[in-house]
């Protein structure tokens, strides 16, 4: 696929990805490919379908761009209040549930633990509260996003 | 790493991803792993060093998951009314600005074409409409939608 020019300087940026869906909903099959080539034909299932080895599926691609962008808005708090930290590492679970309305991403879990030389604990859980309330894409989800933070000894 | 086990059938699921961020926010490098394997320590950088060939990012991803989810739930959508779709389309293409409040996506397009047998433009674009309000992952986000659709003639 060829996506428009996107990586512009400045105020404003686009980012993109195609999604084909080839066949009926029940027995059809979909694939991902994003701009960077990161996803490159990703294939994806219906739920109905899903099962361990069959692709990934877009919920835990929200997990992965919300820990992302999380751990690097921590590594960000961090430096403004004069701390490098060594290493972050944020697993994000996505719980969902079926609703009438259908299946509904009703909680994100956030657990943290990082090592940060010279802060102390508050000075982590503060920098992680931070994080979260400036991530751009935990202000982006409408679901309640909660935080377990832990600084290593 | 290893995922807590989560592939539950019935009516709740959940689905993990771990992001680890090794190093300050200006030099650092994030790498993303998603539970399906499909992502496997991709990498990611700040936003001031963002530049193409240099990884994925958390937004395109954003835009590959309602991509993903958009699609197959028009599948879906048009199933429901009798059709099958041969194949679907879908770009996504996120908008980010820079407010005072950060990086922020303000608008998601949708451009999806398709080729659907006997269905009219109509039927089609009622189908893609039911399917942007239906998909879990436009109600997830907390963003403005467009979506264009056109049928394959």
């Amino acid at each position: 696929m060829s996506f428009s020019p996107s990586y512009g300087k400045g105020t404003c940026m686009r980012r993109q990805a195609l999604a084909v869906w080839t066949g009926s909903f029940d027995d059809g099959v979909g694939t991902m490919t994003t701009e960077s080539g990161v996803l490159s034909n990703a294939e994806y299932l219906p739920r109905t379908r899903f099962a361990p080895g069959s692709g990934t599926d877009p919920d835990e691609l929200i997990a992965a761009s919300l820990g992302g962008c999380f751990s690097m808005a921590l590594a960000n708090e961090l430096e403004l209040s004069g701390f490098n930290a060594k290493r972050i590492e944020t697993t994000a679970t996505a719980t969902l549930e079926r609703l009438s309305t259908g299946w509904t991403m009703i909680r994100m879990q956030l657990d943290v633990h990082a090592s940060v030389p010279n802060a102390t604990q508050g000075d982590f859980v503060d920098a992680a509260l931070a994080a979260k309330m400036n991530c751009r894409v935990a202000r982006l989800l409408n679901t309640t996003i909660s935080l377990n933070a832990s600084l290593d000894s």
